[in-house]
């Protein structure tokens, strides 16, 4: 009777679906405050040297390497800024600060440490090299280099690269806003007290928390009450103003299961049954090109699927090339329970001690208790398969944070 | 005539001298949506059992699990929300969803996968265990309990657990808004064409950009010109507005050093001199309990500098406990030149190649070169004191990013 309609597949098999259905988000132009954190969408090639001129990499005196005399006349004073009409021959020198131009037939620079001013004359060491301390036009970026690849990620230095290269704003993917919905006739808000069989909506804060974690905005939706109208005007409304939309509850296979059929109705069910643990329900759909996950209802379920689906699906649709957290082969403290049914994901903190890597999960692991994700810094990954594994043995980590020094 | 005042102290004399100077900014109440990314300034304990009521952690039949009768009448059926009135007997069953509350008699959940329902009955298999699918009140979080210890940074499952407990706000670390002020009579604005002796300002983007991905608020200020009269405004500006104030450029030893002497008339300079590279001209000042870093001007150096002193001391600023990189041991593909004088921070790329970590610098490390931190994921620390390192020897590395896998 209860029998679900949707097989379970391998999170692989899962996985390659949702890939499928995702694309990347339309390419706009950014201006250079509001870059970071986007995903370049062209080549942005150097049309000048930089650093344009032969420059003084030090505060100094800018000289002719191969002058002989023991004192030198100080000229004047380059500062960085604007170029100054000097012309450095044996027998003389200009004082020139870091940044600056090198003044015509100026050939090194020897820096204010080695040298000794008085009365208007320098002292330098007997042996000067030519090009000491001068940086050659074009040493850092020469005209015509490829300074930015398309597909790069924009921090701090490739901002720092855009403006040196003259850029005020450049091409990049768009961010994803994210949708989530609260659902549920059981869910008040955090500042109620729950009546008899209630409980506080905690998941929309949580799933919204993890989407602005990514640095993309979410909208929070609901609690809205199980019914298919209800349900089916939150979701509509959801897909039409955001890119993703995230459900959470209301996926597993019981009489109140609202959501499939609405989605079926609205658009496509790719799958509705996953092989891992936590996260069975996991529900993947698309809704006029607008991907749409129905998460588990368990908060550690919901979290873990957004860890494992929702956070590599968001950065294909920005635009990374890199989605996968890193992983970790690490040893286990204790022994592990597992069936092997299907993967399983516990939460556990890792630490490095004596160059190895040990992990041990994080109390118990029922799908409820959020108290495990909390201080966890990766998810051990017990594939399929595999029946319990015992303390000493090594598991692969997903890292989701860094690992603790030992 | 231009030795500077200022001794070269080393690294590690110099950041016990900053967290000297730097305290943890006011503790302030936030709305639960506003708390991603705080660290938290309170004990949260539970006033209530998580979940309140035993509740199914399936959907299937609540039932008594010592009751032999081959077929039970299924009376109703309880849903998460409401709590209805049944009471559960031997041959009876209520239908139930997962996360309602358990009616009263019954002790087990048998999940509809293993139970066939027909004509109002429903055949469960022969032994079911007590206690079975049902999640205890307080399974999650019991009464009392320490739910998140102060000190905790906020992500996604603290925020969920705060909702959970039925907090709308907690108590965190403000967060440090900071100033960036660009400073060089040599510098135009990205969109601008440089003259002769020119260049474009890159750094207070750089800057900017840097503070912002740790996630607070940059003010970015300038380009100002090299009169101590522009410099002396807009420090003593920066200094009202935010709770840190950034200078890059114009802290070396040269004639044109204005800073110093405006920071010494402001304030009080705990350093200006230390024993690194890049970075030697490292400025740190307090102006009137306001922490202000003078940052070299060379781009590399400043973004180092940032990430060596500024990143760990805002988060102490914002509360947090751990606020160091993580450190891995790395080999070295090739060999690094390296002069003993002082401590050094090589750009390199990371890769974990079968189980062992390799690193290999970024080309060119002069201090110019912004190209050498575009797609560094790691600064190899080579200690003062130390010669040349040969290929294949390990050294430390600071981790800014995710390893590379191999």
């Amino acid at each position: 009777m209860y029998a679900s309609r949707y097989p379970v597949i391998s999170m692989e098999e899962a996985w390659e679906q949702v890939a499928a259905a995702i694309h990347r988000l339309p390419i706009v132009t950014r201006p250079l405050d509001a870059l970071l954190g986007h995903v370049l969408a062209e080549d942005v090639t150097a049309s000048e040297n930089m650093p344009p001129f032969p420059a003084s990499a030090m505060d100094g005196y800018a000289v002719v390497a191969a002058d002989q005399a023991e004192e030198r006349l100080v000229i004047g004073e380059q500062d960085a800024g604007l170029r100054q009409p000097f012309h450095v021959q044996p027998g003389t020198a200009v004082r020139i600060m870091t940044g600056a131009p090198l003044p015509d037939g100026a050939d090194a620079v020897v820096p204010f440490e080695q040298a000794t001013e008085r009365d208007g004359h320098v002292r330098v060491p007997a042996t000067v090299a030519a090009g000491a301390y001068v940086r050659p036009a074009g040493q850092d970026i020469a005209v015509g280099n490829l300074v930015l690849a398309a597909g790069t990620l924009l921090g701090a230095p490739e901002i720092g690269l855009l403006a040196t290269v003259g850029r005020t704003e450049a091409l990049v993917y768009s961010q994803p806003t994210v949708a989530v919905i609260a659902t549920g006739d059981e869910l008040v808000s955090p500042g109620q007290t729950p009546g008899p069989g209630q409980i506080r909506d905690s998941n929309s804060y949580a799933l919204a928390a993890a989407v602005r974690t990514l640095g993309y905005p979410a909208l929070r939706i609901g609690p809205v009450p199980d019914t298919e109208q209800a349900l089916r005007e939150a979701i509509r409304e959801a897909a039409a103003q955001a890119d993703m939309v995230l459900t959470s509850g209301g996926v597993s296979m019981g009489t109140r299961d609202l959501i499939k059929p609405i989605l079926e109705e609205l658009g496509t069910v790719h799958f509705g049954r996953v092989a891992i643990k936590p996260g069975k329900p996991l529900t993947f759909a698309t809704l006029q090109g607008v991907p749409m996950f129905g998460l588990p209802g368990f908060p550690v379920s919901s979290l873990v699927c957004f860890e494992m689906f929702v956070r590599p699906a968001l950065r294909l649709m920005a635009g990374y090339r890199r989605i996968w957290r890193p992983e970790q082969r690490v040893r286990l403290s204790h022994a592990v329970r597992h069936t092997p049914d299907r993967a399983e994901f516990q939460r556990a903190v890792v630490t490095q001690r004596d160059g190895e890597y040990w992990a041990e999960t994080t109390g118990n692991q029922v799908s409820g208790r959020l108290l495990s994700l909390v201080g966890a810094n990766a998810l051990l990954k017990i594939p399929a398969g595999v029946d319990d594994v015992a303390a000493g043995e090594s598991v692969i980590a997903i890292l989701i944070d860094q690992p603790e020094a030992g």
